[in-house]
């Protein structure tokens, strides 16, 4: 049946303004990604937020939590800033979405800036999606956390168990 | 216990020579690769061989088959050439190597190139080696894929089931 | 006698800092840059300044015209950010430093992020610098300007003649 | 009246085949290293051959001479492989082309590569094309040479003067 790609934003997908000299969203580069990849998953990609997880309300949760809920596969794979990762995955987790495996991931470095992470973390997030039990996780540095043992060091950017 | 990673070589690794235009082995790119991808799996990286798979005697793969079975740890990825790793993935199953999860992997274009898709899937192969139960196993494409369940399309470069 | 490179930061070294999502100087990539480039150009490279072109005040670019006048060399390229390269352009020709070359050049794109524009304009910058007659220019885009008949169009991020 | 680029292959055009393992020219890449490069240059870009130079004949040369007698612009840039690019010099040189100036130049790393060379080149070619005197030259390396007064060194991969 497949994997659901929800994007949602965060540094994965963050571009440089050369005019401004900022850091902005334009399009989600998951496709190009899995390309690079060479990926042969089946999947189905949908962009349902480009924005920093920094600014993600509770509204937006409940958004990415009802995309969850009525996507017809049961893997499913979230692009997500890392700074609020852990508290989306806990209200996916408190949402009890039944006989669903979400395994949330993103990147310390955008994607565009070529020594990103994010090539990474997205072939290691769509293949614990393939093969764990369902329940939430986070999927960073190569590992997987339950979404109630994880938590981001933000000294050091890594995610660890907590 | 953590991961080792065998490396023996294949297109993962080959560099560019500038004055012979020649692909040829330096070194490996798996630590720098890891740290790309901000991986903080415990690993053991261990180089047995750098070479290209369509060069592996069966003397090469036994001394694969004897590094896996004396090695301490039970989750092991081997980077490979693809095109015989199906053969060395038979090789070490008909090895019958007790209790350890083993996932070869390669890539289709060299680390160095830019393009490659090794990095993601060095994150694949690190993942699934970390979840699947005892076996041989291939991951490429995203996908990870049962030792006598795969073959290599040599057409399309796609790793598909048989 | 070779060419002296005077850097000064901007855009050409700026760097991402992965935890807190900023721009930040670290070091000068001119170096790595000429090794690229396979450069071979008798060069002396001096790292002045290490700043957005913004920041810059009076006293810098005394300190940049201190340095091109008392450089052995009478060739100087200057790594420098766009947005007032023009106006140090200008304080330089005012300057009136006799029988040099001088050319300022920089980036709209950080030379790390790989989709950068700095190794062409420093390619550019360095050859500029060995034909044309003392004077001040700015080597942007492919063209050279002398210092008085250049501005940045701050809508495209291109320098135009004025 | 701008530059002409006559685009012949080398190095600089490669492009790595996945499925062989061998380097093959498909396209010129040259506009868009021009648009990375954010060159606002007045450019005509021409693909007249897409060779490895080692295999050009004395017909491929009398073509390239051919272009450079007809074209408009008294600027050309010409994209060559580095192997025999002295040789292809001197011919158009011994062709007494009247009043142009023309810059031969190339890369000892593919651009798709990552890691080329080629970007600092055409940086270059493009700049010492806009300021020399009318001859034939060489650019590599950040340098010019005359085309008789340069060979490139086989064991090291630079051009240097003879």
């Amino acid at each position: 049946m497949g994997v659901r790609i929800l994007v949602t934003g965060g540094t994965f997908d963050k571009e440089y303004n050369e005019l401004t000299g900022q850091l902005f969203f334009r399009k989600t580069h998951v496709p190009e990604m899995l390309g690079r990849g060479r990926s042969r998953v089946d999947v189905e990609i949908e962009r349902i937020l480009m924005m920093d997880s920094l600014d993600m309300t509770d509204a937006d949760r409940a958004h990415i939590i009802e995309r969850c809920r009525s996507a017809g596969e049961r893997q499913i794979v979230i692009t997500h800033g890392t700074d609020t990762m852990v508290e989306t995955a806990r209200a996916l987790a408190e949402a009890s979405i039944e006989g669903k495996t979400i395994v949330l991931t993103g990147a310390m470095i955008p994607y565009v800036f070529g020594s990103s992470d994010g090539l990474f973390n997205l072939g290691s997030a769509l293949s614990f999606v393939q093969v764990l039990p369902p329940a939430v996780y986070v999927a960073m540095n190569g590992q997987y956390f339950r979404w109630d043992g994880v938590r981001k060091n933000r000294d050091t950017g890594y995610f660890e168990a907590k």
